[in-house]
């Protein structure tokens, strides 16, 4: 039987779930991802542990919780005690290999109070989150040296000390003038650079060229893409491919502005939420999001021919996902954080190569996943021990490999039956809005398959009835007849904390060699 | 306005909040704590963060909760990436002295992970969770180099490779054959050293010594008692210095038995509860274990003369407290661990020199309060950093010093109403018993004035009401008409959960400087 000797993890950014033909887009002609779900098996309630990129990446990458990894917004830095993807691969010979974004921020403090130099090999290996760094791009700011890519601008004539500025995101307008693609009304022209100079191409060739490298060798890659994340300036012919018909309309209604919860009504305050409520606005930016997904399709496209050519689909697992959806005005939200499926529910498809998942390929996965479960599938296809002292979600081999998959088995009754996401906002307008501390800012979503509560730090709960309704329009936070519902919500929200892992310094197995043998150590208490 | 300069942390070791005279035992004659209490605050709800040493310590070194410093049992690592109270200390030109007990195991893995050298400054430091160990002494087992004791009392004549087993807890029976104090039957014998050459006389000498030594530099210490812990060997003429009917009763029913809590039964099946179950065990120990209490305390009037010779009673914030308590077969249980009261409860007395603490001298505090606190006391005390990012107590010097002490003012309402504490009992018998897996064997007990309600994995609940029934006899666990405080109690539990820090490589002042500050990073999300 043939088992995964490489790993090819593609993670999008703000990449919504409903953006992609397999997950039922009307228009968007995303064929290459659609054919990965056609040969591997797709998730279809593939949650995020936090609609925010740093922590939903510090759990992709750690296997862990937003509560437990800590680095609960962007660039709060990963404790020097988390363990990365990447570090357990070096354990066992191999390495993680990056192209693209990470989000990783080095924990500067922990490193000097343990003394560790930035140039000395930890150092080194604790600044990159473990990955070997082929090309760091982060994208969202004009890159440094940890990026080859402004370099390579230049080499492509593009004259600036600031290509991605100059270029990548300025358009020039009907007149001429260059502007640029932070203001959003500028997004409907083209990125100044060509698409072959895009960000998406640029990374798809590094990707491209890392894979052929490694001949045989077994791999792992980490293709994180930046797109179709903010600014959204698409390169011709992408920029203008779709027309407003062929977008999704926004969801909204105007009765969710009625006494709406604190929070969300604090979030709509923000300068996102406030333009992207316009119909101007979103008209403007849904067709170039389109644009910037079909654009990252066609080059996976490239990819895949790759492995095609290589004869990597046999032995090579594939993850593709995305760090959180996106608003684009729904529920009269900009960008992400609230809990809304929208953001929180994200796509993920798992190619399994192994003749062992042969009886799901093709099929839809309703079990709800989440994406602390990606580094478990990783250390699982690559036959690593699961560090489940420490990692917290559950290989989804188990759902690939299940001899006949159908929704309801027993299998399925093994697997969770709700998924938590968390929010802290402490860094946003909105605590300010609210008056409240940092600390104090903080929400939990609990999604089973009939009902979504949301838990915030001093203000009352949410629900919605996702049966009922399942655009969550109607909040029943503070509706009488839902209280025993809410109520057993609010007490799962007390055992997922307690199912997280606590004691990370020992393994179970140590813990189980070690249960009631203390008179082998000389302690003799309790005898007569 | 006086303040403290100097610390002394005095910690007991499995010290019952009831055998305190002023605690309200009847006969045990603790002239000396109750003098303390005259002079300071008592606190009469005083919690430990978990009912084993190991935690309990952990906590009470960290400020951190048992979940968030994640050493759960005895001889489990404290994780590298955990400050103790001596880190604290170290930051700011000062330093924590040991005399005694730490139960602090260093995290060998992590330092590895991070190839940090054990003999390096660094790893020296974590080896001895940032103590000054003036004598390392963790009882309860031979002790080896990490301690003078041995080689001092080999000096005083006890010609022995393991004095420790063969003099400090060892008898002699009445036939004059040697016996050892691990069988409690022999403990109604004195030990086999004089007074003045047991642990606690010794751990008191080297405590002296050290303040006697600092002069009027500023100092802190952590004298921490092994007593009166088992082996419940006394010497003479404390080990028949109480008779049986100045003993308290066991506090135990039949009734008990009848459909008693899975976990529960399990643990009267250990050795140490069948054992203390019956009335001869608990009639041998309890007068030796108020024995070891009355010597602690007659040592701990040394104590007060040598402070008061040196006028340190003018600047040294004094915390006497204890790790949890002792069963000794009431409620059918030997040791420890369970949420009864009589563990988790503990005797927490702090003495604070400042005028502003004097209207609440000899005063008695209802307010709940937890091992977590004891660090930020210190801290606040020195005047230090809160470090409020990762420290989860509170200072008790908002209560010493609170202007006028009465028990319902405004400042206890912004006191914690309730408290929490956890066990893990992976490592125990009771784990087989009822066939779990490591990790799968939490409990949290959460306890208000009116209520406790104890939850478990796998199990149901257990709650007290502990105005009907103070002494936590009937368990409504199972009740009908208790189904909503459960309820209640149990989202309580959720809340605390939430309230425990997450994002510790940054401090709260970082995140608020950093607030709705993104355009000045150079990102123009959201603009139109």
């Amino acid at each position: 039987m043939k088992s995964p000797r490489n790993v090819l993890f593609i993670m999008c950014d703000q990449l919504r779930r409903d953006h992609l033909g397999c997950y039922g887009h009307p228009y968007l002609r995303t064929h290459n991802i659609d054919a990965l779900a056609a040969r591997g098996l797709r998730f279809d309630q593939a949650y995020v542990s936090s609609g925010v990129c740093g922590p939903s990446r510090m759990s992709y990458y750690t296997g862990r919780t937003m509560t437990s990894h800590g680095a609960n917004w962007n660039r709060v830095p990963l404790s020097i005690g988390e363990i990365t993807l990447g570090e357990y691969l070096r354990r066992h010979g191999r390495s993680l290999a990056l192209a693209g974004k990470t989000h990783m921020m080095v924990d500067k403090d922990g490193m000097e109070r343990l003394e560790i130099a930035d140039d000395s090999a930890v150092g080194l290996r604790l600044s990159t989150g473990s990955f070997d760094e082929l090309d760091r791009y982060d994208g969202h700011h004009e890159p440094g040296c940890e990026s080859g890519y402004p370099a390579w601008l230049r080499a492509q004539g593009y004259n600036s000390a600031r290509p991605w500025s100059d270029y990548v995101i300025s358009v020039e307008d009907g007149r001429g003038l260059v502007q640029s693609g932070w203001q959003m009304r500028n997004v409907r022209w083209p990125s100044r650079v060509a698409e072959p100079h895009s960000e998406t191409a640029y990374m798809t060739d590094q990707a491209i060229r890392y894979i052929e490298a490694q001949g045989d060798t077994p791999w792992a890659l980490h293709l994180s893409y930046v797109k179709p994340h903010w600014p959204y300036v698409a390169p011709r012919p992408y920029h203008d491919m779709y027309s407003l018909d062929q977008c999704l309309p926004p969801v909204r209604r105007k009765a969710e502005l009625d006494n709406a919860h604190p929070v969300l009504a604090a979030y709509r305050e923000h300068e996102e939420s406030v333009n992207f409520s316009r119909d101007e606005v979103s008209d403007t930016v849904r067709p170039v999001y389109q644009g910037l997904i079909q654009q990252m399709d066609d080059h996976l496209g490239r990819l895949w021919d790759t492995l095609a050519k290589l004869g990597r689909w046999d032995d090579t697992l594939i993850v593709f996902t995305a760090d959180h959806g996106d608003f684009l005005g729904d529920h009269w939200l900009g960008e992400k954080e609230m809990f809304y499926d929208t953001v929180q529910r994200v796509p993920l498809i798992v190619y399994d190569p192994s003749p062992a998942a042969d009886a799901t390929r093709g099929s839809v996965e309703s079990c709800f996943t989440s994406c602390i479960d990606v580094v478990p599938t990783v250390l699982d296809a690559l036959g690593l021990p699961p560090y489940s002292e420490r990692v917290e979600g559950q290989s989804l081999l188990a759902l690939t490999r299940r001899a006949a998959h159908t929704a309801n088995t027993d299998n399925a009754q093994k697997w969770r039956d709700y998924v938590v996401s968390e929010l802290d906002y402490s860094f946003r307008g909105a605590r300010l809005t609210l008056g409240r501390e940092p600390g104090e800012c903080r929400g939990w979503m609990v999604r089973d398959a009939y009902y979504k509560y949301v838990h915030w730090q001093g203000f009352g709960p949410q629900l919605f009835d996702l049966q009922a309704d399942p655009d969550e329009f109607v909040d029943l936070g503070r509706d009488l007849s839902h209280e025993s519902i809410r109520s057993r919500m609010h007490a799962q929200l007390a055992d997922w904390h307690g199912s997280l892992k606590q004691r990370v310094t020992i393994s179970d197995a140590n813990v189980a060699s070690r249960t009631n043998t203390h008179k082998n150590w000389g302690v003799f208490f309790g005898e007569w």
